[in-house]
């Protein structure tokens, strides 16, 4: 089959072995996968994958268990082994023996198609379109920060009105948070005042700082902006990984008496169902579709200044 | 009168102006004063503060309204200013109007007399002794975990064998922690055994993450090391503040969901109830004891590898 993977130097579209689905798996056929920044980092070396990339996935499922069988689903990235004090908790997210769909020890996404758990499918409701599916794992991502922190009636901002910053302000804004988003794109904000959603200029922004803040710059310049947004004894929620250690003060968290929680993959159910119901909505923040073998241009759109969602279709 | 006080490039001993209370104040004749960590990095730079140095105090009320008069007191840092939003939420230690004794625009103890406001004044009970009653500062700080963080059952571990580190430890074995103690110096930690407290030397440490890791090694690497000691979605505590920025790898954080809470000061009555019923021993942690006319030589006892709580007495 053709695929999009990274040979630790370049990522590019070429020939790949079929997968095999293990024990209690199922083959995946890719409708459509979305670009994340991790994937972009990858690239620059974060993390160390080998591999295909990708995995931000809906598809359609052509082998595994009868009841699964032609089911349109998205796919929870953490394959988990199921057994351990992790797993048992519900938190297979961080079970240690996990391999992690395009990003740790696991093909991904950017293929015909692609081996995951029986256990990782969600099923697509026909309410939520192709398009809108592939924001089902970064909207789950979102979702995670009100599974961590109280988020009703709270002062938040939002720094990053990328990809997930523009997700994570749907999210808050609907839990009940009085959300201020600040970005650096005008047409960006702009879709955020569609929604009903304050924003403001990162360079026109009056820097109150705020009781919960959300770091989605995806810069390594984010953290420290984040720390100065964020008011004693608030909560900075951090969500940008990127490649790159920058020197950090810490000193203002001490002082401050900041707590700061890291943030990574959700849930997807919640992050389904608001698709489903319209409560978040992702209509213009795609800024490109290519097929598969424009993966390597998709990449490229991906990480263009002021990109949004970048699709690869199947 | 005679005090320590820093000028911006050096900390010594010379004459200065007699405080004067302010409304609503007392003048506090020092008995005893103990040296901090941040004593030390103020004269390295750290916050740029100019005066009188030092915050952890016991002393006698010399001026003040009568029946404060006499009495043998402790005294809170942060002086506020009793009406803000954060005042009234009885957070006046992040009072944005605070001044901090001895470290942010305000005069400190290590001189004959100190001015503080009555609201600071905490009675030090017949049973706690000057030298024991010095450690009330730092232990309401090793205090303030308990009011920020679940402790009882969980397995914790601190980093860092200094002044601080030896009383966190006592503070969580109190509230039901299974306690490992981690540093550098055997005398230090075998204080710690004889209270019962388990302990390893950093170099022969199993370095098993744990799921509450308090990070008191007041150095610039101690965050990556505590970063690297936690478990996912555990807690670390922040309770150094260091002058020096350090390159520092946030995606642990993210990709963990850790915890990060910063911890400064903390609550007076819990602190001296332990010293008062021996739950907290301070016995073996004190390394000199000079005379205000010795401050200087004090600071850099203090400063010494290896050095526990040094004193200056009035």
């Amino acid at each position: 089959m053709r695929a999009l993977a990274f040979d630790g130097s370049e990522a590019r579209v070429g020939d790949w072995p079929e997968p095999q689905p293990g024990g209690g798996g199922a083959i995946v056929r890719m409708i459509a996968a979305g670009i994340c920044n991790t994937d972009l980092e990858i690239v620059r070396g974060y993390l160390g994958f080998r591999g295909v990339l990708g995995h931000e996935l809906v598809g359609r499922v052509e082998r595994g268990p009868a009841e699964w069988l032609g089911r349109r689903v998205a796919v929870e990235i953490n394959f988990a082994c199921g057994a351990c004090e992790w797993c048992r908790r519900g938190l297979g997210r961080h079970c240690p023996a996990r391999t992690v769909m395009g990003i740790v020890g696991q093909d991904g996404a950017f293929a015909e198609r692609v081996a995951v758990p029986v256990a990782n499918l969600h099923e697509v409701p026909a309410a939520v379109g192709d398009e809108q599916a592939v924001f089902v794992e970064p909207l789950a991502a979102a979702f995670e920060i009100v599974e961590q922190t109280e988020v009703a009636g709270r002062e938040a901002l939002v720094l990053g009105d990328g990809k997930l910053g523009l997700l994570v302000a749907q999210v808050l804004h609907g839990a009940g948070a009085r959300v201020l988003a600040v970005g650096k794109h005008d047409d960006h904000l702009a879709l955020l005042a569609e929604r009903g959603i304050r924003s403001a200029r990162l360079d026109r922004w009056d820097r109150t700082p705020r009781d919960l803040v959300v770091e989605a710059t995806g810069t390594a310049e984010g953290f420290a902006l984040a720390v100065a947004a964020t008011r004693p004894r608030g909560t900075l929620v951090l969500k940008s990984t990127v490649a790159k250690p920058a020197p950090v003060d810490l000193a203002p968290l001490v002082i401050h008496e900041i707590e700061v929680v890291g943030s990574r993959c959700g849930p997807f159910a919640p992050a389904i169902a608001a698709l489903a119901n319209g409560s978040v909505r992702v209509e213009g923040m795609i800024s490109g579709c290519f097929d598969l073998e424009g993966g390597a241009r998709a990449l490229e759109r991906a990480g263009a200044r002021g990109a949004l969602k970048v699709l690869i279709a199947g």
